[in-house]
Protein backbone atom coordinates (compact mmCIF):
# COMPACT_ATOMS: atom_id res chain seq x y z
CA UNK A 1 0.00 0.00 0.00
CA UNK A 2 1.90 3.34 -1.12
CA UNK A 3 1.30 6.11 1.25
CA UNK A 4 -0.88 7.66 -1.59
CA UNK A 5 -2.30 7.33 -5.02
CA UNK A 6 0.63 6.65 -7.14
CA UNK A 7 1.81 10.25 -7.50
CA UNK A 8 5.47 9.54 -6.49
CA UNK A 9 6.29 13.69 -5.50
CA UNK A 10 3.12 13.26 -3.17
CA UNK A 11 4.03 10.00 -1.75
CA UNK A 12 7.39 10.91 -0.88
CA UNK A 13 6.41 13.82 0.40
CA UNK A 14 4.22 11.83 2.75
CA UNK A 15 6.79 9.63 3.83
CA UNK A 16 9.26 12.38 4.96
CA UNK A 17 6.22 14.10 7.00
CA UNK A 18 5.58 10.68 8.65
CA UNK A 19 9.60 10.27 9.95
CA UNK A 20 8.33 13.93 12.32
CA UNK A 21 8.15 13.34 15.42
CA UNK A 22 4.23 13.46 16.38
CA UNK A 23 3.47 12.23 12.82
CA UNK A 24 3.12 8.68 11.43
CA UNK A 25 1.82 7.54 7.95
CA UNK A 26 -2.07 8.62 8.54
CA UNK A 27 -1.35 12.01 10.01
CA UNK A 28 1.57 12.79 7.33
CA UNK A 29 -1.16 11.70 4.93
CA UNK A 30 -3.90 14.05 6.34
CA UNK A 31 -1.21 17.28 6.69
CA UNK A 32 0.02 16.61 3.35
CA UNK A 33 -3.79 16.68 2.05
CA UNK A 34 -4.11 19.38 4.02
CA UNK A 35 -1.13 21.50 2.41
CA UNK A 36 -2.10 20.49 -1.12
CA UNK A 37 -5.84 22.03 -1.12
CA UNK A 38 -4.18 24.91 0.01
CA UNK A 39 -0.75 24.79 -1.64
CA UNK A 40 -0.64 28.89 -1.80
CA UNK A 41 -1.75 29.66 1.46
CA UNK A 42 0.12 26.67 3.56
CA UNK A 43 2.65 24.55 1.54
CA UNK A 44 4.53 27.38 -0.66
CA UNK A 45 5.11 29.90 2.53
CA UNK A 46 6.08 26.12 4.63
CA UNK A 47 7.94 25.40 2.04
CA UNK A 48 9.83 28.46 1.65
CA UNK A 49 10.84 28.93 5.45
CA UNK A 50 11.92 25.72 5.64
CA UNK A 51 13.85 25.74 2.94
CA UNK A 52 15.35 28.94 4.20
CA UNK A 53 16.07 27.75 8.31
CA UNK A 54 17.33 24.67 6.32
CA UNK A 55 19.50 26.89 4.52
CA UNK A 56 20.61 29.34 7.55
CA UNK A 57 20.42 27.19 10.54
CA UNK A 58 23.44 26.51 12.03
CA UNK A 59 25.60 25.70 15.55
CA UNK A 60 25.98 29.51 17.14
CA UNK A 61 30.00 29.57 17.80
CA UNK A 62 29.34 30.46 20.56
CA UNK A 63 27.02 28.93 22.80
CA UNK A 64 25.75 26.28 20.70
CA UNK A 65 22.27 27.14 20.48
CA UNK A 66 20.76 26.70 16.94
CA UNK A 67 19.13 29.90 15.31
CA UNK A 68 19.25 31.13 11.70
CA UNK A 69 22.22 33.82 12.63
CA UNK A 70 26.30 33.42 12.46
CA UNK A 71 26.15 34.37 16.24
CA UNK A 72 22.74 33.42 18.14
CA UNK A 73 20.35 36.10 19.30
CA UNK A 74 20.67 35.38 22.67
CA UNK A 75 24.82 35.47 22.44
CA UNK A 76 23.92 38.90 20.33
CA UNK A 77 21.43 40.34 23.06
CA UNK A 78 23.16 43.30 24.77
CA UNK A 79 20.25 43.16 27.10
CA UNK A 80 21.24 39.70 28.90
CA UNK A 81 23.64 39.38 31.92
CA UNK A 82 27.14 38.60 30.42
CA UNK A 83 28.50 37.27 33.78
CA UNK A 84 25.97 34.31 33.81
CA UNK A 85 26.05 30.83 31.76
CA UNK A 86 23.16 28.35 31.75
CA UNK A 87 25.19 24.96 30.87
CA UNK A 88 22.22 22.56 29.57
CA UNK A 89 21.98 19.17 27.44
CA UNK A 90 20.39 20.17 24.78
CA UNK A 91 18.84 23.20 22.46
CA UNK A 92 14.95 21.90 23.79
CA UNK A 93 16.42 22.57 27.43
CA UNK A 94 17.40 26.04 25.95
CA UNK A 95 13.88 26.61 24.93
CA UNK A 96 12.25 25.61 28.15
CA UNK A 97 13.94 27.52 30.62
CA UNK A 98 13.32 30.72 27.59
CA UNK A 99 10.28 29.81 27.63
CA UNK A 100 9.24 30.00 31.20
CA UNK A 101 11.71 33.41 31.30
CA UNK A 102 13.49 32.20 34.37
CA UNK A 103 16.93 33.00 33.12
CA UNK A 104 18.76 36.50 31.66
CA UNK A 105 21.99 35.50 31.27
CA UNK A 106 23.74 33.14 28.49
CA UNK A 107 23.75 29.65 27.54
CA UNK A 108 26.09 26.93 26.93
CA UNK A 109 24.56 24.04 25.20
CA UNK A 110 26.44 20.80 25.84
CA UNK A 111 24.66 18.88 22.80
CA UNK A 112 24.47 15.52 24.97
CA UNK A 113 26.32 14.00 27.92
CA UNK A 114 29.49 11.90 28.50
CA UNK A 115 29.31 9.09 27.21
CA UNK A 116 32.33 6.49 26.12
CA UNK A 117 29.89 4.40 24.24
CA UNK A 118 28.33 7.36 21.72
CA UNK A 119 31.88 8.48 21.21
CA UNK A 120 30.85 12.12 23.36
CA UNK A 121 33.84 12.95 25.09
CA UNK A 122 34.50 16.63 26.65
CA UNK A 123 35.65 17.94 23.01
CA UNK A 124 33.03 16.83 21.99
CA UNK A 125 30.69 19.05 24.61
CA UNK A 126 32.80 21.90 24.19
CA UNK A 127 33.94 21.67 27.67
CA UNK A 128 37.30 23.38 26.88
CA UNK A 129 35.64 25.89 24.88
CA UNK A 130 32.87 26.50 28.15
CA UNK A 131 36.30 27.13 29.94
CA UNK A 132 38.10 29.26 27.98
CA UNK A 133 34.81 31.41 28.12
CA UNK A 134 34.46 30.91 31.80
CA UNK A 135 38.31 33.08 31.80
CA UNK A 136 38.14 34.98 29.05
CA UNK A 137 34.55 36.67 29.78
CA UNK A 138 35.50 37.07 33.78
CA UNK A 139 32.04 34.16 34.26
CA UNK A 140 31.03 35.04 37.76
CA UNK A 141 28.58 31.94 38.18
CA UNK A 142 28.00 28.73 35.93
CA UNK A 143 24.60 26.90 36.62
CA UNK A 144 24.96 23.20 35.57
CA UNK A 145 21.07 22.53 34.27
CA UNK A 146 21.38 19.27 33.65
CA UNK A 147 19.07 16.30 33.57
CA UNK A 148 18.81 15.03 37.00
CA UNK A 149 20.00 11.51 35.67
CA UNK A 150 23.05 9.17 36.23
CA UNK A 151 24.56 10.71 32.65
CA UNK A 152 23.41 14.01 33.68
CA UNK A 153 24.93 14.57 36.89
CA UNK A 154 28.12 12.65 36.03
CA UNK A 155 28.78 15.30 33.45
CA UNK A 156 27.80 17.94 35.81
CA UNK A 157 30.60 16.73 38.03
CA UNK A 158 32.67 16.62 35.43
CA UNK A 159 32.25 19.96 34.34
CA UNK A 160 32.74 21.47 37.99
CA UNK A 161 35.78 19.56 38.09
CA UNK A 162 37.26 21.44 35.26
CA UNK A 163 36.24 24.71 35.91
CA UNK A 164 37.44 24.31 40.03
CA UNK A 165 40.41 26.48 38.85
CA UNK A 166 38.23 29.21 38.14
CA UNK A 167 37.17 32.41 39.15
CA UNK A 168 33.07 31.35 39.15
CA UNK A 169 31.41 29.64 41.56
CA UNK A 170 29.10 26.74 40.42
CA UNK A 171 25.84 26.00 41.35
CA UNK A 172 23.23 23.23 40.23
CA UNK A 173 19.49 23.40 39.91
CA UNK A 174 17.33 22.71 43.40
CA UNK A 175 16.08 19.76 43.91
CA UNK A 176 12.44 19.42 45.38
CA UNK A 177 8.50 18.45 45.02
CA UNK A 178 7.48 20.05 41.63
CA UNK A 179 5.42 23.13 41.87
CA UNK A 180 1.65 21.44 41.76
CA UNK A 181 3.21 18.26 42.61
CA UNK A 182 0.98 15.98 45.20
CA UNK A 183 3.42 13.95 47.73
CA UNK A 184 1.34 10.97 47.01
CA UNK A 185 2.47 10.72 43.67
CA UNK A 186 6.29 11.47 43.86
CA UNK A 187 8.89 9.04 43.89
CA UNK A 188 11.29 8.24 46.96
CA UNK A 189 14.27 9.63 45.56
CA UNK A 190 12.47 12.72 44.98
CA UNK A 191 10.98 12.99 48.25
CA UNK A 192 13.99 11.95 50.01
CA UNK A 193 16.10 15.04 48.22
CA UNK A 194 12.99 17.38 48.75
CA UNK A 195 13.40 16.86 52.65
CA UNK A 196 17.00 16.82 52.87
CA UNK A 197 16.96 20.58 51.30
CA UNK A 198 14.14 20.99 53.34
CA UNK A 199 14.27 24.97 54.58
CA UNK A 200 12.97 27.53 57.45
CA UNK A 201 9.56 29.21 56.11
CA UNK B 1 6.21 33.96 24.90
CA UNK B 2 7.95 33.37 21.28
CA UNK B 3 7.56 29.80 19.59
CA UNK B 4 11.24 29.63 19.73
CA UNK B 5 13.77 31.51 21.55
CA UNK B 6 13.71 35.16 19.65
CA UNK B 7 15.35 33.62 16.04
CA UNK B 8 12.64 34.68 13.54
CA UNK B 9 13.35 32.41 10.78
CA UNK B 10 12.68 29.07 13.02
CA UNK B 11 10.03 31.33 15.08
CA UNK B 12 8.10 31.49 11.64
CA UNK B 13 8.58 28.18 10.83
CA UNK B 14 7.56 26.71 14.08
CA UNK B 15 4.23 28.85 13.88
CA UNK B 16 3.37 27.60 10.02
CA UNK B 17 4.02 23.95 11.14
CA UNK B 18 1.57 24.44 14.11
CA UNK B 19 -1.28 25.11 11.45
CA UNK B 20 -1.50 21.79 9.91
CA UNK B 21 -3.60 19.27 11.07
CA UNK B 22 -2.86 16.91 13.82
CA UNK B 23 0.28 19.61 15.05
CA UNK B 24 -0.32 22.36 17.60
CA UNK B 25 2.57 24.59 19.02
CA UNK B 26 3.97 22.26 21.02
CA UNK B 27 4.61 19.18 18.68
CA UNK B 28 4.99 22.00 16.23
CA UNK B 29 7.77 23.20 18.05
CA UNK B 30 9.30 18.81 18.62
CA UNK B 31 9.56 18.67 15.11
CA UNK B 32 11.25 21.66 13.96
CA UNK B 33 13.74 21.29 16.83
CA UNK B 34 14.20 17.35 15.71
CA UNK B 35 14.71 19.14 11.98
CA UNK B 36 16.92 21.85 13.29
CA UNK B 37 19.46 18.93 14.34
CA UNK B 38 18.74 16.90 11.89
CA UNK B 39 18.85 19.35 8.79
CA UNK B 40 21.05 17.65 6.27
CA UNK B 41 19.11 13.96 7.07
CA UNK B 42 15.32 15.34 7.12
CA UNK B 43 14.98 19.30 6.53
CA UNK B 44 16.65 19.71 3.53
CA UNK B 45 15.03 16.62 1.91
CA UNK B 46 12.02 17.38 3.39
CA UNK B 47 11.86 21.43 2.19
CA UNK B 48 12.80 20.23 -1.32
CA UNK B 49 10.17 17.75 -1.71
CA UNK B 50 7.56 20.10 -0.22
CA UNK B 51 8.81 22.75 -2.62
CA UNK B 52 8.64 20.49 -5.49
CA UNK B 53 5.16 19.09 -4.60
CA UNK B 54 3.87 22.67 -3.94
CA UNK B 55 5.56 23.77 -7.56
CA UNK B 56 4.03 21.00 -9.35
CA UNK B 57 0.80 20.40 -7.44
CA UNK B 58 -2.11 20.73 -9.97
CA UNK B 59 -6.10 19.26 -10.05
CA UNK B 60 -6.08 17.21 -12.95
CA UNK B 61 -7.97 18.38 -15.63
CA UNK B 62 -10.04 15.25 -16.19
CA UNK B 63 -11.03 13.97 -13.00
CA UNK B 64 -10.10 16.15 -10.50
CA UNK B 65 -7.60 14.36 -8.57
CA UNK B 66 -4.75 16.66 -6.99
CA UNK B 67 -1.09 15.16 -8.45
CA UNK B 68 2.09 16.37 -9.58
CA UNK B 69 1.31 15.45 -13.38
CA UNK B 70 -0.96 17.03 -15.86
CA UNK B 71 -2.84 14.89 -15.58
CA UNK B 72 -3.03 12.34 -12.99
CA UNK B 73 -1.58 8.62 -12.65
CA UNK B 74 -5.10 7.10 -12.38
CA UNK B 75 -6.20 9.10 -15.39
CA UNK B 76 -3.47 7.69 -16.92
CA UNK B 77 -2.85 4.28 -16.36
CA UNK B 78 -4.06 2.03 -19.16
CA UNK B 79 -4.22 -1.08 -16.77
CA UNK B 80 -7.90 0.52 -15.48
CA UNK B 81 -11.56 -0.05 -16.33
CA UNK B 82 -12.48 2.93 -18.53
CA UNK B 83 -16.24 2.96 -18.30
CA UNK B 84 -16.83 3.48 -14.46
CA UNK B 85 -16.39 6.51 -12.93
CA UNK B 86 -16.73 6.48 -9.24
CA UNK B 87 -17.94 10.13 -7.99
CA UNK B 88 -16.24 11.23 -4.69
CA UNK B 89 -16.32 14.71 -2.56
CA UNK B 90 -13.35 14.98 -1.52
CA UNK B 91 -9.48 13.35 -2.58
CA UNK B 92 -9.35 12.09 1.03
CA UNK B 93 -12.11 10.06 -0.31
CA UNK B 94 -10.22 9.01 -3.63
CA UNK B 95 -7.31 7.94 -1.50
CA UNK B 96 -9.63 5.79 0.97
CA UNK B 97 -10.79 3.65 -1.99
CA UNK B 98 -6.97 4.00 -3.67
CA UNK B 99 -5.80 2.65 -0.23
CA UNK B 100 -8.54 0.13 0.08
CA UNK B 101 -7.75 -1.06 -3.06
CA UNK B 102 -11.59 -2.43 -4.15
CA UNK B 103 -12.27 -0.38 -7.25
CA UNK B 104 -10.38 0.01 -10.43
CA UNK B 105 -12.06 2.44 -12.98
CA UNK B 106 -11.66 6.01 -12.74
CA UNK B 107 -12.89 8.79 -10.61
CA UNK B 108 -14.54 12.41 -10.85
CA UNK B 109 -13.52 14.33 -7.81
CA UNK B 110 -16.21 16.87 -7.19
CA UNK B 111 -14.26 18.66 -4.20
CA UNK B 112 -17.28 19.62 -2.13
CA UNK B 113 -21.42 19.30 -1.39
CA UNK B 114 -23.88 21.16 -3.21
CA UNK B 115 -23.86 24.42 -1.20
CA UNK B 116 -25.98 27.83 -1.71
CA UNK B 117 -24.21 28.96 1.40
CA UNK B 118 -20.40 28.14 0.13
CA UNK B 119 -21.40 29.19 -3.40
CA UNK B 120 -20.54 25.91 -4.62
CA UNK B 121 -23.28 24.93 -7.68
CA UNK B 122 -22.99 22.01 -10.14
CA UNK B 123 -20.36 24.15 -11.83
CA UNK B 124 -18.02 24.64 -9.10
CA UNK B 125 -17.84 20.59 -8.53
CA UNK B 126 -18.12 19.95 -12.19
CA UNK B 127 -20.98 18.64 -12.69
CA UNK B 128 -21.59 19.36 -16.66
CA UNK B 129 -18.20 18.33 -16.65
CA UNK B 130 -18.66 14.71 -15.39
CA UNK B 131 -21.76 14.74 -17.74
CA UNK B 132 -19.60 15.25 -21.31
CA UNK B 133 -17.33 12.25 -19.84
CA UNK B 134 -20.21 10.12 -19.38
CA UNK B 135 -21.42 11.03 -23.10
CA UNK B 136 -18.09 11.03 -24.82
CA UNK B 137 -16.24 8.63 -23.03
CA UNK B 138 -19.54 5.68 -23.31
CA UNK B 139 -19.20 5.73 -19.56
CA UNK B 140 -20.85 2.34 -18.55
CA UNK B 141 -21.76 2.61 -14.78
CA UNK B 142 -21.25 5.99 -12.78
CA UNK B 143 -20.76 4.58 -8.62
CA UNK B 144 -21.66 7.62 -6.28
CA UNK B 145 -19.81 7.38 -3.29
CA UNK B 146 -20.66 10.59 -1.61
CA UNK B 147 -20.68 10.39 2.38
CA UNK B 148 -24.16 8.81 4.17
CA UNK B 149 -25.20 13.10 4.86
CA UNK B 150 -27.94 14.93 4.13
CA UNK B 151 -25.55 16.70 1.65
CA UNK B 152 -23.82 14.42 0.26
CA UNK B 153 -27.22 12.43 -0.34
CA UNK B 154 -29.04 15.68 -1.43
CA UNK B 155 -25.60 16.00 -4.16
CA UNK B 156 -25.36 12.25 -4.89
CA UNK B 157 -29.43 12.98 -6.12
CA UNK B 158 -28.88 16.05 -8.09
CA UNK B 159 -26.27 14.27 -10.26
CA UNK B 160 -28.39 10.96 -10.95
CA UNK B 161 -31.05 13.47 -12.31
CA UNK B 162 -28.14 15.03 -14.45
CA UNK B 163 -26.99 11.59 -16.11
CA UNK B 164 -30.73 10.41 -16.48
CA UNK B 165 -30.30 10.88 -20.41
CA UNK B 166 -27.24 9.07 -20.78
CA UNK B 167 -26.58 5.78 -21.04
CA UNK B 168 -24.34 5.00 -17.72
CA UNK B 169 -26.16 3.11 -15.13
CA UNK B 170 -25.73 5.09 -11.75
CA UNK B 171 -25.11 3.37 -8.68
CA UNK B 172 -24.64 4.20 -5.22
CA UNK B 173 -22.57 2.17 -2.52
CA UNK B 174 -24.45 0.16 -0.15
CA UNK B 175 -25.82 0.68 3.38
CA UNK B 176 -25.32 -1.68 6.53
CA UNK B 177 -23.33 -3.00 9.18
CA UNK B 178 -19.93 -2.00 9.04
CA UNK B 179 -17.29 -5.13 8.87
CA UNK B 180 -16.02 -5.62 12.33
CA UNK B 181 -19.32 -3.77 13.86
CA UNK B 182 -21.46 -4.89 17.07
CA UNK B 183 -25.29 -4.15 16.66
CA UNK B 184 -25.28 -3.02 20.05
CA UNK B 185 -22.62 0.57 18.87
CA UNK B 186 -24.92 1.10 15.50
CA UNK B 187 -26.96 4.12 15.14
CA UNK B 188 -30.87 3.45 14.34
CA UNK B 189 -30.64 4.62 10.80
CA UNK B 190 -27.80 2.45 10.00
CA UNK B 191 -29.69 -0.66 11.61
CA UNK B 192 -32.79 0.18 9.65
CA UNK B 193 -30.74 0.50 6.87
CA UNK B 194 -29.33 -2.80 7.22
CA UNK B 195 -32.39 -4.62 7.86
CA UNK B 196 -34.26 -2.76 4.65
CA UNK B 197 -31.40 -4.09 2.82
CA UNK B 198 -31.54 -7.37 4.13
CA UNK B 199 -30.66 -10.31 1.58
CA UNK B 200 -30.62 -13.67 1.73
CA UNK B 201 -27.60 -16.35 2.35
Amino acid sequence: MGAAPEDAGIDALIELMARLPGLGPRSARRAVLMMLKRRGQVMAPLAQAMAQVALNARDCQICGNISTTEICPICQDPARATREICVVEDVADLWALERAGVFRGRYHVLGGTLSALDGLGPDELGIPRLARRVTDEGIAEVILALNATVDGQTTAHYIADALAGTEAQISTLAQGVPVGGELDYLDDGTLGAALRARRRI
